[in-house]
Formats: structure tokens, sequence, C-alpha cells
């Protein structure tokens, strides 16, 4: 397998995949493509007929695209890694709280962009903005605090798709210094002291790109 | 099951789902929440805590929102529908197709609201604004024709959750006189054909709500 992925301190659906495969222990190459510097995405793009986007998922030769179709075919290829939990209804759970962010959280996502190495405060009229996606994040995590499940520190117990798809929104609360629960706060723990996730950000501080709109979007403290 | 779906003349999330469980032949009750006229919808979501967005689907007490979490939903509860088609590569290739509309081309959705009662036009500009999303469809349609797969008007031979997901799209570029390409074409036809599809229509001309922002948005012909 070889995923092609971008920043690593500011691609939030790179991180989605990676983090993903990863935790699962699922064995990949990876590129990164910094598709605001030169044209290295353009290019696999044009190559496979596909958008411009990253993350990208290579795999005996299939073109995989689209971060929730590239976590389906994982969770395929390798069932045994129980990417999704195994009872029906906390998949069913699942399922819907990752499509939500997939096609969701707008507001969120363009007030606080992914950014590994921020502290960063927001307006009260940025605050204001992302307020019901706040509450609306609140509601999720007490969803998952409300039915049966296996033990463990993620939404269902054991690390899976979901906690990989909401792993960007822990960068975005931790480095805009934002408030939603105590349950989310736990989750949030849990994520930053994942080994893999302390490798991701390593790499991440390390990475000599710079956005200026991502670095100009709010003030840092 | 129950689905909770809105104005069948306008709500493309709710025709997605309602066509793929009329064509797999799954019963179901419907209840339609008309959501800029009353509050049902509001009630519904503040009832469940989910989003007060429709589809919403109740499955022996369990609430399943979003049109894809829906679709997996489904595909699990009737694999002997295959919602998705059986072949590995094929299934992988309508998942990554399904999430890009899942998430994707924002500027055709804003630019021609579904409107199965609609002659329209776009302006210069506005026809301009949809190009790429026209030809990244096209392109779509040329992948899943250079593929194998079973006999059949669909994309993937027989009918199925991907060409669900645009179902939409057929409405669209009907109802606005857009250009795609012929192996579209051909599609849409047979999209259009199904004697589901003609229910929907039948059912969408029937209604007396009318939305004025989705009306004016473009000149009638
Ligand atoms: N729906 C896509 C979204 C992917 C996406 O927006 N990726 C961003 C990086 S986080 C990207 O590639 N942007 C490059 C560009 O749009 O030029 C997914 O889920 O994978
Ligand atoms: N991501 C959702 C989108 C659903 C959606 O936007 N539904 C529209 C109708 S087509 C809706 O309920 N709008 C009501 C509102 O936003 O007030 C899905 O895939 O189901």
């Amino acid at each position: 397998m070889h995923l092609y992925i971008a920043y690593k301190n500011y691609s939030s659906w790179s991180l989605r995949t990676w983090i993903a495969m990863k935790v699962a222990n699922i064995p990949f190459e990876e590129t990164i493509l910094p598709f605001y510097h030169g044209d290295s995405l353009d290019k696999l793009g044009e190559r496979f007929a596909i958008p411009a986007q990253v993350p990208v998922l290579e795999h005996d030769g299939a073109i995989v695209w689209d971060s929730l179709a590239i976590m389906e075919h994982l969770a395929e290829v390798y069932p045994d890694r129980q990417l999704w939990p195994e009872s029906a209804s906390l998949r069913t759970l699942a399922r819907c709280v990752s499509s939500e962010m997939h096609s969701g959280f707008m507001n969120l996502r363009q007030a606080c962009p992914m950014n590994c190495r921020s502290n960063k405060r927001l307006s009260k009229e940025q605050l204001a903005l992302i307020q019901g996606d706040l509450e609306r994040i609140a509601a999720l995590w007490a969803k998952f605090e409300a039915v049966d499940k296996p033990e463990g520190d993620f939404l269902c117990g054991q690390f899976g798709i979901v906690d990989a798809m909401y792993a960007p929104v822990m960068w975005r609360v931790l480095g805009y210094g934002l408030d939603v629960s105590p349950a989310f706060n736990n989750w949030a723990k849990a994520m930053k002291a994942l080994p893999e996730m302390q490798e991701w950000l390593a790499a991440a501080q390390q990475e000599e790109w710079v956005l200026d709109e991502y670095e100009a979007c709010a003030e840092t403290v």
C-alpha cells in the first residue's frame, strides 16, 4: 500500500487516513505532496483522473481516493483490525458520526484550519460562528457515552475509524483553546497520547513549509 | 423501517435514499417533513439529537442519519440486494465516486438546486461556474465505461448506491439543459425510465409546496 498525503502540520484529511492505518498496524509507504508548493498533487490527479486532493491510496494497482472511501476499503481488506466496531448498532452509530464529519462542520473547518504547531485564540465573532459546531461535537460525545461498548478510551472503546475522522478536531480544540466537554477532553488526551499521534506531531514540527493563510487566521498567543 | 424525507420536488438527499430503497425492494414507510414549512424537521432533530436534516432512517429503534451512513447500513442489513457491486474493485470504485459526491460538487449543487418540475436555463456566468463539475462527471462516467462489470444500464451494470448518489444529477442535467457526455445521457435515460423514478416524479409534480429561492435561481424556458 502507498498513501499519498500532504503537509503533516496542516492537512487534516491526510491525518485521518494516516492515523487510522498506523494505529491499525497496516504497513504502507508514504509520499508527501505539498499542494501549495509545486504541482506534484496536480500531476497525481491528472495521472489517475482523480481530484487533486489528498489522501489517495494506491493498493494493488487500484487508486482509492477520498478519505471515507479509503476507510471503507481498509475496513474490508483488513477485517481483523476492527476499524469499525464489531457490534452492528455501534458500527451504524460510528458510520453516522463519520459521515457527518465528512460532509459537515464547515464553520469549524473554515475558522480553525488544522495546525498542529499552533497556539492561537479566536475573536469573539469567530467563536460565535463555531459555537454550534462545538455543541454538536459535545452532543455526539454524549451519544457515545450513553451506549454499550467495549472498554477503552476511544469513542467505541477501542480506536477505530470514527476516532480517526475526528482526529483533526483534537488538534483544533487544543490549538485554538476551545471548550467542548469533559468527555471530549478525556478522549482528546487519549488521542494525543497515542504514540502514532506523537510521531505525526514530531514530523509536523519539523516541516519547513509554512502556509501564511492558515497562520494568519487567528492571533497567536 | 421508516424513512423521513422532505419535498420530493426539491430534496436531493432524500431522493438518493428513497430511490435506493425502492429499487432494491426494501419495504419502508415514509414521512415527509417539509423543512421550510413548519418545524417538523427541527422537532425530529431535537428528539433524536441529530442534525435537522433529511434523510433519516428509523430501524428497529435505531436512528440512522446522513445519506451515506444510511446506504452503508442498508447494504449491511440487506446483503442480498447488492447495493454495492459484488466485485471488490468495482465496489471500491463505487465507494470513491459516492464519497466524492457526498463531500463535493458544491458549485453544481449550489447553482442548480434539484427541482424535478423545472425547465430552466443558466446564465453564461453560472455555466462557467459549473463547467468543472460537469467535466468531472463526464470523467467519472468514462471511468465506469473503462472497467469490467456485469451487463446493465447502470454505473456498475446493475442499479446500486452509486447510481442513487447521482440520481439528483440526472434531474439537474435534464432540468437545466446541461451537457455532460453521451455515456451520461444513456445512464440518465435509464435512470429516468425506472418505474420507481416515475413514481417519485409523479409525487413531485403533485406537491403544492413551492420554494421561491429554488425557483428564482435561473430563468424558466
Ligand atoms: N472529501 C475529501 C477531501 C480532501 C481534501 O479536501 N483534502 C485537502 C487537504 S486536507 C486537499 O487535498 N486540498 C488540496 C487542494 O484542494 O488543492 C476527502 O475526504 O478525502
Ligand atoms: N450530509 C447530509 C446532507 C443532508 C441535507 O443537506 N439535507 C437537506 C435536504 S436535501 C436538508 O435536510 N436541509 C434542511 C436544512 O438544512 O434545514 C446527508 O448526506 O444526508
